[in-house]
């Protein structure tokens, strides 16, 4: 078939050159292949001490590394204090800030738009174009989410001896086959859904109190019997067993999400510390969602439901941190936290902010560039900050190489994420990325190469070209001054990208709406 | 005269309630008389300890301690690596960084919206406006500037026995009377007018190049004959003396300008570091000029005249440090960093960048918030950061109260500078300023107060109000969610504010270009 042959051919061009196999059981886009013939050989190089120090810890704890991935939702690349917000937000973030100065902090980390793509890249370290999963899974959407053809990276831990947990925002479908105890996870407490959504659930009344607002301040909803989502809940289970409801919808749950969340988190890691088996376990927080607001931290200066959160999820990170120095293994654990997606502006003052252009949904930076970090006390070198560019597919690959089963990935389908160990354990301009296809939905909106960021259909003519070093805000395209040099260096990646997609092609979804008789798909 | 029965009528008005009289020297606005009322003793007992702390220090090091000034140019918010900035402009500014990080960074500093108007406030302690300075003074303009009835910041501390000394661009007028040395200098070296207009001096050709532009790239200008700034170039002098033209202008010498100056200040700081007397010195950069750029640090990955000035001046201010501590007068020097405006984006990249809204010219954030640190070592406390609202003008008075002569700052005029030695020796928190009145030009166009920030005629109805928490971009005006029940409280403020100027009438000065047929005033 048309995949191996290339593979084949990719072969017998590279291995005269001298590169490493380890590379080959993953098959990365073409971009990656042509940047790694270009820079195959340090990189192999660097990839030696790298494997030194693994097998050094390895020895040293008697087990791989633990990794913990925090996601946290809707968060804009301005809101933390060390990001530039904290204070001047009106909230503070002294436990997220704690962790960025003791460990490495993105300047350049880049999500998917919204919600269920960065979920999906996160797991499966593919742009969910690839998957055919596109949007926002809505309430009710059934026959679309991770499909089991799909390998997580809590399927690629457990094969490595990971103990493997999830708790929280799962919103990756809900079908059989799509939870995450039927995805690779050995437990899991999570969210029926998109739990911002629990405020239209039937049982909600307009004059409902979520943190600052009522619902009807913000929410238009039908009555209940036109309404499209009358469950909702806690899930619960262990693989293998039937997903149970533990804990039905309340806006009180929904209000104290983030902290029942790291309460199962932190149980789970307590649980784990001293077993002879590592862990894997991964929070999605509730971050910064408009509605609802824990009462314990709703005394910040803005007095907005995005600012208690901010609070909220802050203090939560700082318990984590301190457990798994507490249990005495925070060195010989790999903790990366990103947001999801940027804010999302309908909702304003309470779904948080960013100074850059766009929202949730965009491609424009502020939709997509986000904070993010990660923290390894004694691996990753502290108070490091750093340009180069990530992207939240990476933390798949990336888990998976420190994990030691980067070859288990398969190679029947493209992998976008990029092992970004190097850079993680070596420092700053070791990324082994410089581009970035940037989907929304089906469509590629924009492509990224070095400070360059290429816009393929803008709404306004000529405005294809950013220099996102000159122009972080994106509001001064100049197609004269940057891009007709760069264009035809994008129309090759452009193209060497779509060749891939032929070889290699989507998976296709097509959802619908449960319980109602009309047909549902959120592509459109 | 009205003025004397003002001050008399206050006076019985605070003296019984036990004010103390320290503060009556000066005449503030009634915004803060107001506050006065309200916090005045807890003011008077944080008074006491900062007096003894000085008092100590004067005691340890024979002399009050040394002050410097440095204002930096166009440098917009989010330009420094401490406020978001640096790498990810394509730049490093690793020195101011570590001034910030070793002193207090001030994350809400407001300068007035252009060059002049923040010098004259900073040398004056007084907003322009009140001294009928309104906006830039272009080149050629006459009849306009510093008059000598202003008392500047030089001449208080020279009261108070200091060695004074000014490097750099003075902008405060060319008149008899106006320069540096006629205002309280007892030396300076400082550019005649605005250097960046010498690009326009008629000894440059279109095809010259500055930096990383040809002058024909931004700037057009009508021929030698119909020229209007045909001299040009550095002036210097001391106290007494005539200035003198001592070097005619070149594009080179304005590529190489921040470094010349510092040049300057650091000759001035060796000559008296270890005199009797202390120091004042005010180094005026060129920061951030959108043509000219020195040679040695053009090699910056944004490759823009920006990029090249912010790691020139970045570069300069660490000489400078260091030198203080090579000295060993670090301990006894307060240094005060700040921007004169935002970004000039008409010369986009290479006039700098904010990613707030807005731009050199105007009140909305990004003309007027930016960046702004103080370092003392051993007395400023490290590693602080604040939203505490600091005002430019505020650094005059703060400068007068630190070296004891607040009591010499004339009463007959308002000072809108309030001392903030409160905020830089105790620490955040402990400003005395919750408001500022934007002025533009002869027009007050916001007034903040706290979080809020009301605009008085905005271009589209009913956008009048922003709570810059919230939505420090400015992107959100919402009357009805915040300004309805803030309205009325601007209205008392600006109300008392007119009284006052009613009772201290504006300066009036009215310019024009020499060596023209016509009138020119830059104030239409």
């Amino acid at each position: 078939m048309g995949c191996s042959r290339v593979g084949l051919t990719l072969l017998s061009l590279l291995v005269p050159l001298g590169f490493v196999s380890s590379t080959f059981a993953i098959q990365p886009d073409a971009e990656y292949l042509a940047r790694e013939k270009q820079f195959g050989k340090q990189w192999a190089a660097e990839d030696e001490p790298i494997q030194q120090k693994l097998a050094a810890l390895e020895k040293k704890f008697g087990k791989k590394p633990n990794i913990v991935f925090i996601l946290a939702d809707d968060i804009g690349y301005t809101e933390l204090g060390s990001y530039g917000g904290g204070k001047v937000r009106g909230f503070a973030t002294p436990n997220l800030d704690r962790m960025a100065d003791e460990g490495m902090r993105f300047l350049s980390f880049y999500s998917e738009p919204s919600c269920t793509p960065t979920r999906a890249a996160l797991m499966t370290g593919r742009h969910p174009v690839r998957m055919g999963l596109l949007g926002v899974l809505f309430p009710g959407t059934a026959g679309m989410g991770l499909v089991d053809e799909e390998v997580t990276v809590a399927e690629l831990l457990s094969e490595a001896g990971y103990t493997t947990g999830m708790f929280g925002k799962w919103h990756l479908g809900e079908d059989p086959g799509m939870t995450p105890i039927e995805q690779g996870f050995d437990e899991a407490v999570w969210s029926e859904g998109n739990p911002p959504w629990w405020g239209f659930h039937k049982g909600v009344k307009r004059t409902d109190n979520a943190g600052y607002v009522n619902m009807g301040a913000f929410a238009w909803a039908p009555g209940p019997e036109g309404f499209p989502y009358d469950t909702g809940g806690i899930m619960s289970g262990k693989k293998g067993e039937e997903p149970k409801l533990v804990a039905p919808f309340s806006l009180e749950l929904y209000n104290t999400m983030d902290t029942d969340v790291a309460d199962g988190v932190i149980d789970f890691v307590e649980r784990n510390a001293k077993s002879e088996k590592p862990f894997f376990v991964y929070y999605a927080g509730k971050g910064n969602h408009f509605w609802g607001a824990h009462p314990d931290f709703m005394n910040q200066p803005a007095g907005t439901n995005n600012s208690a959160q901010m609070a909220e999820h802050d203090h939560n990170v700082g318990r984590l941190l301190r457990k798994l120095e507490e249990l005495g293994i925070a060195k010989n654990t790999l903790v990366v936290w990103m947001s999801d997606n940027g804010p999302m502006y309908s909702m304003h003052p309470h779904g948080g902010y960013s100074l850059l252009r766009g929202e949730k949904g965009d491609t424009f930076e502020g939709g997509v560039r986000v904070p993010g970090m990660v923290w390894w006390p004694g691996t990753i070198d502290q108070g490091q900050e750093t340009v180069d560019i990530v992207q939240v597919s990476d933390m798949f690959t990336t888990a998976a190489s420190i994990a030691g089963v980067k070859n288990k990935i398969p190679n029947d389908r493209v992998t976008d994420g990029i092992d970004q160990s190097a850079l993680l354990l070596l420092g700053e301009g070791k990324s082994r990325r410089d581009y970035i296809f940037h989907y929304n939905k089906d469509k590629l909106e924009a492509v990224r190469k070095d400070q360059m960021k290429y816009r393929t259909k803008p709404k306004e003519k000529h405005k294809n070209c950013y220099n996102i070093q000159h122009d972080p805000g994106e509001r001064y395209p100049d197609i004269s001054r940057y891009c007709l040099w760069a264009g035809p260096g994008f129309g090759r990646m452009i193209q060497e990208h779509k060749a891939m997609i032929e070889k290699f092609p989507h998976r296709v979804q097509k959802g619908y709406q449960r319980e109602f008789d009309y047909p549902f798909d959120p592509m459109k």
